[in-house]
Formats: C-alpha cells, structure tokens, sequence
C-alpha cells in the first residue's frame, strides 16, 4: 500500500500547483462579498458547515494531466469514532437518479456511523470499501464486522475521465484523515473538482446560519456538492437568463442534456438535538432550498440530503441494550431550523459557484461564473455589494 | 336533505352578492399583467389548470355572516365516470401535518377514481363522505362498493369558525357538479376562501405551461390552495421583507405563529402519458415550486402535490384483468415537464395572491397584498408590467 | 340528534338479540382452547390487547334486518385526553387497496391524536367526521382547530348493504364512549360484523404477549379486522386445504374474488417505550405475521398494521415547545417485541375466526369455521387442546 | 492484476474439492423430496429460479484455510447488455440493518441494469466497483459513464474472518463470467458460504412456481440468501422447537444474539410482463413469505427482496426518449403472482436448509440441519416424503 500513499501524495502536490495557478491573482468572492445574503438568519462565525463545532471536513482532490479531475470529500460529524458513538441522521431523496450508499440503513436505524463521504459516480464502490476499511482499523472497533458506509456521488464525467476510475482507496483515506474543523475550501476542490453547475464549474460550496436565541441559539451547517443544471437565479436575479446560459434555452436546445443532467448532494449538519425523524425532515428542506437557485431537479439529477445532529443527546453507543434517556427538540420548535436549512443551502450553492474556477478536460472548458458580469446583473436586480 | 340543499342554495347567494361587494370596482390583475412570468415557457391559452383538455374546477364558497368562511374546490380529471375510467396518479408529501385523505392507496395502485377535492382541514371527513355519495349514485356505478375519495386540505381557522364545521355534504356535491372547463376563479372562492399565505390574504391560484413542440408539445396546469408562510419572493424580489411582513422577522416574531402555520395543497394535471411513478416524481417538482416564492415549509405546514394525466394511454378500465397496451413517455423525456410543473407552481401562489381579496372575521382581517406597492417593489427588483 | 341515538339505542338491542340468538347454546372456543399457542411468549393474563394497562375498546354492532351487518370498533391509546396527551404511534403498510385516514400525519411526525377507529370501506368519511367532533367536544379541546383522525376500514360488502352506508356519526361516538378496560369481545361484533376471512365468518380477533423480564417485561397487544383470503393454516396446520376451502382451489377457481379480496386491519400496542420509528419496525412485523396464518396479501387488500405506544416516555404534550426528556429503549433491544408481535398477531386472527359466529345476508352465507372438524384436522397435524 | 486471477482460480479448486470432502458420500434432499410443497401452485422443471427462461445463475465460492468462508452469487436477468437493455425492477425493505447499495435508483427509476450480486457484508464496496467495471468493459458501453451496480449481502462473520475482507473484485467478476442458465447449486455455496440460520448452516436455496394457464401461466422464481434466525418452521411443523434450537429459547438466551441476528437477501424473477410499481408489490410478498418459516425478523437482520420481470415489454433501451408501447398485466391479475413469490420464497429457504452443508470456522461448527431427525419430526407433524 506504501506506494499507492506515494501516487496520492504526488497527486496532492499537483492539486496545490494547479490551485493557485488556475485562480491567477484573482481571489473569487464568496456571496456575502457581492450582497448574496438569502433569507433572515446570520450566518456563523465561518458561514461555513464547520461552524457545527467539532465536525470536520476533508478534500482529496485528483487531478492527473488534462483528462482526470475528480475527488473526494469527507465530512466528519464528530472527530472521535463514529461507529461507536453514532450520530442520529437521515437522507432524503429528492430525486434518485444516483448511487448514494448506505442510505436505506441509515432510514432503517436514523444513525450514521462512518464519515459521510462525496464523490464522483464510479467511484462509489471504491469509497465504501475505502471507509469500511477506515472504520475496522479504529481503535476500538477491533470486534466490528459490520459498517453502513455512506457515500454520496454526482457525476464529473464531462471534465474527468471517469471510465478510468481515478479514485483509490487512498484518495479517500487521505480525505478522511486530513479532515479538520475550520474553513472550508471551496469550488473546484475534492469531489467538486469537476463537476458543474447550470452551465458553469460548479463545485463544492458551504454557509451556515446560527439562530436567534429566541429560536434556540442552534447552528446549522451545510455543504453542496453541484453537479445540477436548470435557470440559474442567484439573490432573486435572473442570472442565467441574463448571461443567455440556462436549460431549455431555445437556440441551445442541443446543449440541453449536458446543463440539465447531473446531480446535487447535499450535507446538513446542526448542533440542534434532533432525532433522526425530524432530521429527516430537515433534510427535505435542504432539497427544498436548491428550488432558490432556480434547480431544474431534471430527471437525470441524483438530488439527496443528508443531515445529522452532533449533539450528544442525538447520539447513540453501538450496541447499547438499555433505555436511554435524551433531552431533543419536540418538532413544534423546528421551524426556524427549516428556514435555516432553506437558506444556508441557497447561500452555499451559490458560494460554490463563486468560488470554483475553471476547468478545461480537452476541448471541453467549464468556466467559472464570471464575477464582474454577475455584479452587474446584480445591481440590475435590486442587489449589490455592502 | 332538502332543506339542506336549500341552504346551500342560500349560500351560493351570499358568496355571489359578497363577491361583487368585496372587489368593488377594483380588477385585480394575474401574475403576467405585472410582468410576473416565472421561468422558461409559455402558459396555455387560459394559463390555467383547465388548459389541460377536458379537466374541470368547481368551486362552492361558504361564507356565513361574519364568522365562517370557508369552501371546497374539486377538480374533475375528466368529464366522465372516474370510477369506471379511472386516470395514472400519485402523490407527493413535502410536509405531511395535514389531513389528506386517500393517498395510501394512490400510492399503491397509482390511480385516481374520484374527483379530487380540497376543502378546510375538519371537513375532510365530511368531503369524503361526499365524494363516496357522489361516486355510488353515478349512472354505471351500480355495483361498486369500495371508493377511494382524495380529499386535501388546508387550515382557514383563523378567517373561519371551523370548529362549527359549516361546510356540509351537499357543498361538496355542488362544487363537483358545478364544475367546468374554462377560466377558473382564483383568490377567496372555493377552498381559498378563507386562507392566507405570506401573512396576506391567499387562496385559489392557477396557471399552466404549453410545452414547445421540440419537448413533445404537452400541456401542463397546476392549481394551488395557498395557506402559508415564509418570506415572500415574487419573480425574485423580496417582496416580504420589503412589506415588512415575513416569518420570524424580529419585531414580530409573537405573530410568527399565524405566518408559518399551515399548508399548501397542489394539484398538477398533464396531457402527457405518463405513468404513475413519473407523476410523483412530477408532483415532487410542485413541492419543490413553493421554495421559489419565499415558502418556509414550516413544521406545521401540510404541503402536499397530487399529479395525473389526462391521457387515454395512462388510463385504466375498472376491473380490468387482461394485458393492456400503453404508449407512455419514457422517463428520459420528463425533464421539461419537470421544468414546467415548477414554473406553474410558482405562479399559480403568485395568482393565488394576486387574485384574493380581503376577508374579515370579527377583529382579524387578512388583506389582499396591496397592487400598488407591489408594483414598485417589482420595479425596484427588475420586474415591470409589459 | 337524540331520534338518532334512539336508532343507535335499538340497533345495540338487535345486535344483543341476534349474538345470542347465533351462538345458540354454543361457546366457541379461543385459539389456546384448541392448543394453539403461536410462538415462543406467553400472553397477557387476559390474552386480548387490553393487557396493555389504560387502553380500551368498543364496538358499535350494526344490523338491520336481513341486509346490514356491521359495525364500529374503536382503541383509546388510554383514557385521557387524546389530543393533549399525544402517544408515540406508526403505521406500515403492507398492501394499500384500502382507505385509511390519517396514516400519512402519523407517518411525519410519529403522534396519534385520537381514537382509533374501525369501520367498514364506505364509512371512513364519517368517521372521521366523528372523531373530529369527538374531538371537538372533549373538555380541554376548546382551541383544538385541527385533529388528525386515525380511521382504517375493511370491506364487509357481501354480508352488508354497504352502499345504504349505514353506519352513522353516531354509531362511531357510541364506539368511542363505549370504550372499556378487561375483555374483548371477539368474532362479528363491531368493525367485524360483517366481515369474512379465509372464506369462513371473519371478524375482530385479539391476543397478547407479556415478555419474560429478561427482555423488559413489557406487554404487547394486538388487535385486528379480518377480512382476507389464501391458504389457511392454523398452528402449522393446513386446515384450508383439509377443508377444501382455500384460495386458488382448482375446481373453485370462480370463487377466488370472493376467498383473496378483503383486507385485514391491525392494532398492536404496547407499554414498552419506543419512539415512532421503531414502532412502525413494529408494525411491520404484525403485517408479516399474517403470513403465517396462509394469508395470500392479494392485489385487492388493504393491509395495514398501525403501532403504538401507551407508555408515559412516548407521549407529547400538544404545542410543546421545549425540549423535552425522554427514556427510551434503544433499538437493540427490540428483537423480543418484535418476536412478540408476530406471535400475538397469528393468535388474534386466529381468534377472530375461532369467535366469529355464522351471518347470513340475503342468498349469501359466511360461516363459522366449523369447530369439530378443525379439532380434528389439528389433531392430525400435532396440536392438541391441553 | 494477473496475479489475483491466479490466486481466484486457486480458490475456486479449493472450494470444489472442499464441497466434495464436505458432503461425504451424503446426497442432501431438497424440500420436495421429503413432501415439503408449500402452498398450491406446482414449481417449474427446476424448481429453481433459472425456471425463469434466459436468466443465469453463477457462484464464487471463496474458502481460504479454516478462517475464510465467504463468496459470491450473481444473478443475470437475462444474457445480453443488461445496462443497454435494462429490465424492470424494484427493492422491497422488511428489515434495513442492511448495506444493500443500487436501491434508491432502483426505487427511483424502476430499472435494473447490472446483474445483482450478493455477497458478505463488508465486500458490498468491492462488489460495487467490480460490477462498475465489468459493466464498462462489455462491448457496446464504451459511452457508459454511470452506472447503478445493485450489491446485497448478508453477515458471515461468525464462518469468516470478514475482516480480512477476502472478497476480490475477481470473485466477484467470475461470478457474473461464470453465470449459466440450468441447475442452481445451493447450500453452502456462493453469497451463502458462510451463512447460518435458525442456528443451522443456511446459504443459498431457491424455489419457482409455474402458475395454472388460467392465471396467464407465468413462471416465478426465486433465489435466498438465508442469514437469519427465529423459530424454524417447516412445513407448518415446529423444527426448531423440536430440535431445541431457536430464537428466544429459554436455557440458551446467551446464544440469542447469532441466532436471530443476520439476515435475508431475496431476489425474485418472472417472466410475466409486470411493471416497477408492481414488481415492488411482489417482492413485498417475498418478504411476507418468510414469516412462514418462523422467521423473527430480529431489529438486526437486512431483509431486502430484489424483484425483476424478464419480458421484453417490461425493458427499456437506455437513453430512449420517444414513446414507447408497452403490454403489461395489470394489478387486478396480480394476486396468483404474489401467491407464487410467497410459496416460491418459503420453499428456498426451505431448499437453503436442507441444501446446506456442515461448515467449521475454529471453535464455531454451524451445522447441516439433520435429516433424519427431520423427516421424523415432519412425520409427527404431518408432512412424509412422497
């Protein structure tokens, strides 16, 4: 295995050249730079997912010469060991046209027991194998023989040679281990890497909302992975009409598959003590929320949830046999965790459109939303920059 | 029951001289004449849900003195014995804290035998038992003797004293025969006589798409029974936060109580051939619609979407036992039907709002949204009448 | 409404007259009578879902004359206030060609808020038009303004004028107040008056099961609706077979509609706290439960278990708004309940038909199923009254 | 990847040479030859699930030493392109503690279109990425960018060292080369290498039903992959209670856990022209039927039934977009069917029993169901061999 770590290594290497020279000088906006600010609530400190304290977040993004990029993203609920200390959880699918792994356990039981992991669409069997051999080689889990992996996927075949099945085992172990709390990178990075968005690079993008206390106080966190196509609508501006990309636009109509096809998933957290029913329900809102965006939720789109509560009270032990007592939110407090999620999902497609840059595989560029045209269109609408 | 029909009779009386008193002279215009016009395809000729041939809306309006205002809607797929020809539908459940009766077994047969009708939330039973009365007695319906009446609701216990339940037996007879093909009330009439959506009064709303030929040239029309909150956002202007009028806005939020509650109830209807699984994935999108005008899909919100087809090919005889030959659109042909169902939706609640008037009971009173300054804000935000 | 109770008054005296009048001299035996002690458990000292401390059940018997049997029966959770005092309760669904009210609020937020009641097919709507002024009615109630019925049904059509639907509002009210702790009455009484099970008199059948305290001690009841077909078997028994009257018989082919329609309603409660989701695991395994009595879960079935908790842990304080703390079993622990649910579930439909005595309606017989006869083909196949 | 081929090849003599060793001189019986025939309906000339015309069948069985018992089954619905030329199909969920991966497309689309693989626990991301591959390699998919590998599995772990995670993409790829038309091996072969159950040696059995020519003459079968525990029932006869052995038995609740732990993957084929929506309602029976042979269905067991329709009418091209005429029975001919999946799946289990050999792993012997004691037992209950 020693000389596969060295390939991912290497691979790392060139992430971080291309990085910085794919942005140029140019440092792209997130939405709150441009006056993109949807809804009511503030966002947290980081206006990112990992302002649901102790979750962590990791990339591996995979690039190889011109015709691999692809990736992995990890999100870790907790930072101790998930599958014997699981955290309540749930999916809901919005349109299934997708491989997501491990869900029906997870509506079965309302846990989630290893890192929820994003990537591209053939590389699903791959990241299961990779966290199941993750979670057997914790300490502690040396009598485990069974793992609900959860991976999630949208398809980059458009700008990565996906048939080639780029992805390893270690890609996604690296994912997992350089996980950490803090920012959050965003755009064309990990399972965004090469995936697009009505028309443009799209990627991986997070916000957040911490709500009043009179609701609570609780923060809610989420991160997108963008792979979808439709009307781009971003602060209520008929952005893809204005920049004449968007699906079903007439003179375009033979380019209809490649902006309307792909898929959306979407990562929730909250430090909210929710049972996994109404995280369930939070979850829809989330899907829900990309309607904002102007998300066309094509037939072709493999559109999930996920959301999961960090708090201990949510939590359960593996293989707990006696009653446990909780303290959880009744479901008639939920509905500013709703709005919540129907927010911080707008904010985080959009960031995740800002922040990508471009991408050539071949003769195919998918280029990053263009930032000075958007400000326009903007302030045409109604909004402009603080 | 004659003596009740009378009744009823007298009520009609009062919806009609209180109609013409509650506008005045005042027209209140659809979406399109302010320039609305959500999405990428043009509405039918009517631009409502009875542009879908041979579907028909009626409507009884109960208004009783001061106290009670309340109604049914029924929407007829077809013009002749449902039971006996029954038509492809589903049902999608956003937010299921509503009452809608029928769905079970819509979900397991994928078919709809009855008119479907929407009404106040503790006249469900009541609706049904209507719908069952209505469905024996048809000509041909001599031995039938199970019905599956779809029945929807919303919550208008705050314009109506629903606890008296004013709305009997006889109100849904008539609004299922009263039913036609042509233009279809919008606003305080029918099931929307006594809701609000957005903190302003709501209602009955309808609009339709017409496919270009090039997606297979369908028509698609959707009506909505608006009776919820969030923050309301019509073609993109913040609409409800420049009103000063939205859910958990912070001098407010004793009222937010009366601005999320409740539910929104949605039927779309095609001439498309589809089956029953492609119709729920289609009602999904009218779920999905509601995020595009602000909704909180509230906790307490009933949101539910019922889809059919019209089309003889998604049809089914009664009793049928042998093989029956179908031409149905496959699923990779939906995406712009998809499209068209969130277009509709969108401006079916913008008609829905639009189109109500002003409804009083005692101290409370739920405006319709004002015209004039919804012009400017349109302005302000791009929108201008054409 | 008091002409209507006097109505209500006589027809309980008919229903008197006639149960007597049926059974002649006869006493039928219950399951364990005749050795049949399905699974691994022992019941409850009453083997009849009240084993489950605070719950009740009445039945409203319905007949007039020569054409109409049936009826109501309705489960009170406990003998509170319903509506204040919610208790944690699921549905699954095993075949839905039935009309159940109420299942898909209980399906979004895991509450039963009123009685449980059972009626036949044509009379849901008015049924849950009487739970709701039930509801209504209830001192503590004044502000209710939404109350989600829980109303389920099987088809009596072949014993029952169904179409005259005779039963009433007041029928379901007489059910709901009738409504006692201790023994069941079991066979054609109530929502099983006019029903018919494996071609033989069908009808409300009950059993229970008391765990061993290594498992929790918890109690576990069960009561059903029987009123479908296949191969009957009774304690492994093929008594379908033995007695020629089965599902799918050669020379009986033109009668199979009659043998495999129908539906079979299910009631399991239980005092162990558990949350909604693992009720409605549950619910689940009384649906698979009816497998081994030779149910054939025809296409034409309505098959629905519904499951809930009586346990002070489970329940919801209507509109609460804090968090609130609860002890729950944890879903490790439930394989015992389960196993519970299966046996308690073979015994009570084993019950409903052991109880259930002949109705004649017109040209068309249901008869008991013949006890002598059964002695001995259970004898034949190993099981032996004790 | 040359040398994990070699390394396969030697397993697989391992395994034939083991299975010869294993049986002895001893031909085990399958359940028609000791006069177990479940339900009404006569089976195919197989009696087994390739009684469905073109489907295939193969096996890897994976033995390494005393600790490896684990393997592969992969069953084709037909022989051709199965991603160009998918079949209809659907997922229904008994138990979900399962890591079943493909379903929600499935649930999504109503399409299978890879063949479905059954495998151990901790292989499913293996087997996902072997059927990715093996669907990329077959002439004609060279465009093939995604694809929906269905994996299910059940929980050797108690036979085999699942840690070691012994399974390879190359087992996994010879199961699906190695798939034929004919004869299915059952037992303790395959998927069902290392599987118990009711405290026996489970594996794979299956089972077919060819219905009368007056229910339209299709065939069904089914194949089971038997992990699962409770109290054995055979025939109707008490096997487990008999034999001492079973699921909450007083003396042994230390041995509960493997004995109701595990789990049931069941996937189920006909010829008849059924649609997704109905295929789920099939495969619902095929879980409902495995309550007929005592199963406990624990909280911890993974019982999914996969079923599928092998007509031509039920497949659809991929990627096709214009409408397309269909014959499909419709659901009112359903019932014989579900009576079909239900005796089908009662009598492969029965066959995975009967069929299973004696397998040690160190200390742990799960062993063969005895025969001898068996035909005496279903003597004393009724059933001799014919």
């Amino acid at each position: 295995m020693s000389s596969s770590m060295l390939h991912a290594s290497i691979l790392i290497l060139l992430v971080a050249s291309f990085a910085s020279a794919g942005d140029g000088n140019e440092r792209r906006p997130r939405a709150r730079e441009l006056g993109i600010a949807p809804g009511v609530f503030p966002p947290g400190p980081l206006n990112a997912i990992t302002d649901v304290a102790g979750l962590k977040v990791g990339h591996t993004t995979v690039i190889e010469g011109d015709q691999v990029h692809t990736g992995v993203t990890a999100i870790l609920p907790h930072g101790g060991n998930l599958f014997q200390n699981k955290v309540a959880g749930a999916v809901f699918v919005g349109n299934a046209f997708g491989k997501l792994a491990g869900s029906t356990q997870v509506e079965e039981l309302g846990t989630i027991e290893t890192p929820i992991v994003l990537t591209n669409t053939l590389a699903v069997g791959t990241a299961v194998e990779a966290v199941v051999a993750h979670t057997l080689a914790q300490p502690g889990n040396e009598e485990v023989r069974s793992v609900n992996a959860l991976v999630g996927e949208t398809n980059d075949a458009e700008l990565n040679d996906i048939r080639r099945m780029p992805v390893t085992r270690v890609h996604v172990l690296e994912a997992i281990r350089n996980a950490k709390e803090g920012p959050v990178p965003e755009g064309s990075v990990g399972a965004g890497t090469g995936t697009q968005c009505f028309g443009w690079k799209g990627g991986i993008g997070t916000a957040s909302r911490k709500l009043p206390a009179r609701y609570g106080g609780h923060t809610l966190g989420v991160l997108v992975q963008t792979n979808y196509g439709g009307v781009l609508t971003i602060a209520g501006a008929p952005v893809g009409k204005e920049l004449g990309r968007y699906s079903f636009a007439p003179p375009r109509e033979e380019e209809t598959q490649s902006r309307d096809d792909g898929s959306c998933m979407i990562v929730v957290a909250t430090d909210a003590p929710l049972d996994a029913r109404d995280l369930r329900r939070l979850a829809a809102r989330a899907i829900f929320g990309m309607g904002r965006t102007g998300a066309s939720y094509a037939h072709s789109s493999g559109d999930f949830a996920i959301a999961f509560s960090t708090s201990h009270e949510a939590r359960s032990q593996h293989g707990e046999m006696s009653p446990r007592t909780r303290t959880l939110l009744p479901p008639d407090a939920l509905s500013p965790l709703f709005q919540a999620a129907l927010e911080a999902t707008e904010e985080a497609i959009d960031n995740s459109l800002l922040q990508a840059t471009t991408v050539t595989r071949g003769g195919r560029t998918a280029e990053a939303i263009p930032i000075d045209p958007l400000r326009t269109i903007l302030k045409k609408y109604g909004t402009t920059a603080p």
